[in-house]
């Protein structure tokens, strides 16, 4: 196979999840659902992070989650727990999510009855960076014990981000992590993302973030 | 496009990569180079393990690394100022490593003269582990800040692994990471895998792996 072949393969399938996309932002915009994809590498912390932000947010906001994961429906199970909607979509070895696996998730979910829908990606810095979901918000994770050359590293997830979420804070002491390196390179990339300094382990910097949603839910 | 086509055009990209990798295997069979393939998420500590590794080996075994990036030739220039020589494969975007890319790299280097190549391949717990590079031992990294449900929603990864190298072993009493499940549940996926502990940063439990690398060469 040429390289020109797989270039024009890979342009198909993009524009073909480019189609799902708009559809799922339209549905979006008409149910006035604040959507929110969540990309980060594996272990960073995302559904600590969702599990602590439904906790301290369900009863100002009606949340809904869509769980991406190759394997295992874990991750939806612990958010259904706490009494939130989740649907679990298993990628079956695909390392991001596609927007007509959002649109499905969505049809099985009292989606119209929302107010934001949190969609946790596949645990991976590279494939969900180029797939629309058709959301208006990417939040990107990075947790300290990563490393602080990670935004250099895959400058194309981290340029795509509106939000950047450092987590696992309360690891820096024991961890070689150059906050401010961290900082000054995804401003490089990216000049307009917004930064929370957080750990949903212990709590610390997660008011801010809830704050930004909540703020974010009344503009609307 | 159908998920036939797809399926149909990901069997000829894996085809295409199967010729290579066994053009590169046989490469190594005829020079008597051991080959490891290293795998895991970005930030689990590859490029540390390496350091460490070349640092503590150099002067018994003749190494070379084969490092795999997004993006940056950093990872390759930190080995190179060790002495040992080192390759850098930007991927411009791609998941993982294909074994034209590392049989390219291998005619750049005096690779005729090496007793190991490690390759680090590009951060991600997916697309690598369907790429065969043309290795003989297939490298695992987990960190412990990554979490102990990692195999279970990996698996394939896992699955695939020779060695697990569980990594960051130091930062186990900071975290929730219930090592004896890891273990657990890698084992169901892959009763014959050979498990370290280790930490790249203290040193703890490397002197394991070390000999388990001069014992390899010695097999020969």
């Amino acid at each position: 196979m040429t390289v020109n072949m797989k270039i024009s393969i890979n342009k198909k399938i993009l524009a073909k999840n480019e189609e799902f996309a708009l559809q799922n932002k339209a549905f979006f915009a008409e149910k006035g659902i604040l959507c929110i994809n969540m990309i980060s590498s594996p272990g960073s912390g995302k559904t600590t992070i969702l599990s602590r932000t439904a906790e301290n947010l369900k009863d100002k906001l009606r949340l809904g989650v869509i769980e991406g994961d190759i394997q295992t429906d874990t991750d939806a199970a612990k958010i259904r727990a706490m009494g939130i909607d989740a649907v679990q979509i298993e990628t079956k070895g695909s390392c991001h999510l596609s927007a007509e696996q959002v649109g499905k998730a969505l049809s099985q979910m009292k989606s119209a009855e929302l107010d934001i829908v949190f969609v946790e990606n596949v645990g991976n810095l590279v494939c969900p960076s180029s797939f629309d979901l058709g959301e208006q918000t990417r939040v990107v994770v990075l947790s300290v014990p990563e490393g602080d050359d990670k935004p250099i590293k895959y400058p194309g997830t981290f340029a795509k981000a509106d939000i950047l979420l450092i987590n696992k804070i309360d690891l820096a002491n024991y961890v070689n992590f150059k906050l401010e390196r961290v900082i000054g390179d995804v401003r490089v990339l990216n000049p307009d993302v917004t930064i929370f300094e957080i750990s949903a382990t212990t709590g610390e910097g997660m008011q801010a973030w809830y704050d930004w949603l909540l703020a974010q839910r009344k503009q609307q």
